[in-house]
C-alpha cells in the first residue's frame, strides 16, 4: 500500500464513519497527541479535541445530518504530514461541499488533525474558467 | 524566534501580500516543490502552483477584491508542516471568511502549501453554542 493509498483509506474511513453515525470510529480517527481543529460550513473554528468531537457527537444525532459521499478525493503528502482535497455531496445529486482534510502520522498510523468544509457555489464547478470578470471575487458585496 | 512565531509571521505575510497587491510576495510564499492547492470562498478546489498562482493573479488585478486583514489566528505545529487557522474580513467589519493555511518546511522556509478560504455565516459567532437542535447542521435543505 502506498502512502497515497494509506491516506485515501483514512479518508475515506472519515466519509464511512460519518455516514454510518459510528462516533467510535470517528474517534479513532481524530488524532489525540497533535493539535486538532474542525471548520464545519459556515461556522467558526473548533479548536480541540474535546470541542471537535463533542461537535461530532452533536452532528450524528441530528435527525437532519446528511448522508455524504467524497468524491474527487486528491491528496497531497507532505512527510509525515498529508492533506487532502475533495468535493462531498448526497449520492447522486451534485457536490453541495468542498473540504480539505489534513492528517499526520501518529504512531503509526495516519489521523486527522484538521477538517475544513464549505459550501460550493452551485455554479461553482461548471464556471470556474468563466466567471464574470467583474463579479466580488469573495462575494463580499 | 519560536516555530510559532515563524508562521504567524509566514500567515501575516501572506495576508499583507493580498493587501498590498504584491504577487511576487505571494510567488515567494507559495511553496515550490511541495503539492499546492487553493480553494477560493464559494468555489472547487486549484490543483498546482501554476493554476494557484493564476487564481491570485486574477484576484490581485480586480477592481472588487476586498482589503482583507487576518484575526484570531491559531497556529498548529505537526513536526516540518503546520496549519493556521484563521477569521478574515475588512477592518472595522465582523469577519465575514474562515481560512485555513497550511504551511510546510522546504528549504528551510516555512511556504504555504494549502489555503482554503470560505464564507463565515453572519451569526456564526454568536451562535455557535446556541444553535437550533432542529435547524440542519449542514445548511443543505
Amino acid at each position: 500500500m502506498t502512502l497515497e493509498d494509506e491516506l485515501r483509506s483514512a479518508h475515506e474511513a472519515f466519509y464511512r464513519a460519518f455516514r454510518e453515525r459510528d462516533m467510535a470510529a470517528l474517534e479513532q480517527l481524530w488524532a489525540e497527541e497533535a493539535p486538532v481543529a474542525c471548520l464545519h460550513p459556515g461556522l467558526g473554528v473548533l479548536q480541540g479535541r474535546a470541542a471537535v468531537l463533542r461537535s461530532w457527537r452533536g452532528i450524528l444525532d441530528h435527525p437532519k445530518a446528511p448522508v455524504l459521499h467524497s468524491t474527487n478525493a486528491h491528496v497531497s503528502v507532505l512527510g509525515t504530514s498529508a492533506y487532502v482535497t475533495c468535493l462531498a455531496g448526497r449520492p447522486g445529486e451534485p457536490p453541495r461541499l468542498v473540504t480539505t482534510n489534513v492528517f499526520t502520522m501518529e504512531r503509526g498510523r495516519w489521523r486527522l488533525v484538521l477538517h475544513h468544509c464549505a459550501p460550493l457555489a452551485p455554479d461553482a464547478l461548471k464556471r470556474r474558467d468563466a466567471r464574470d470578470p467583474h463579479e466580488d471575487p469573495f462575494r463580499l458585496n
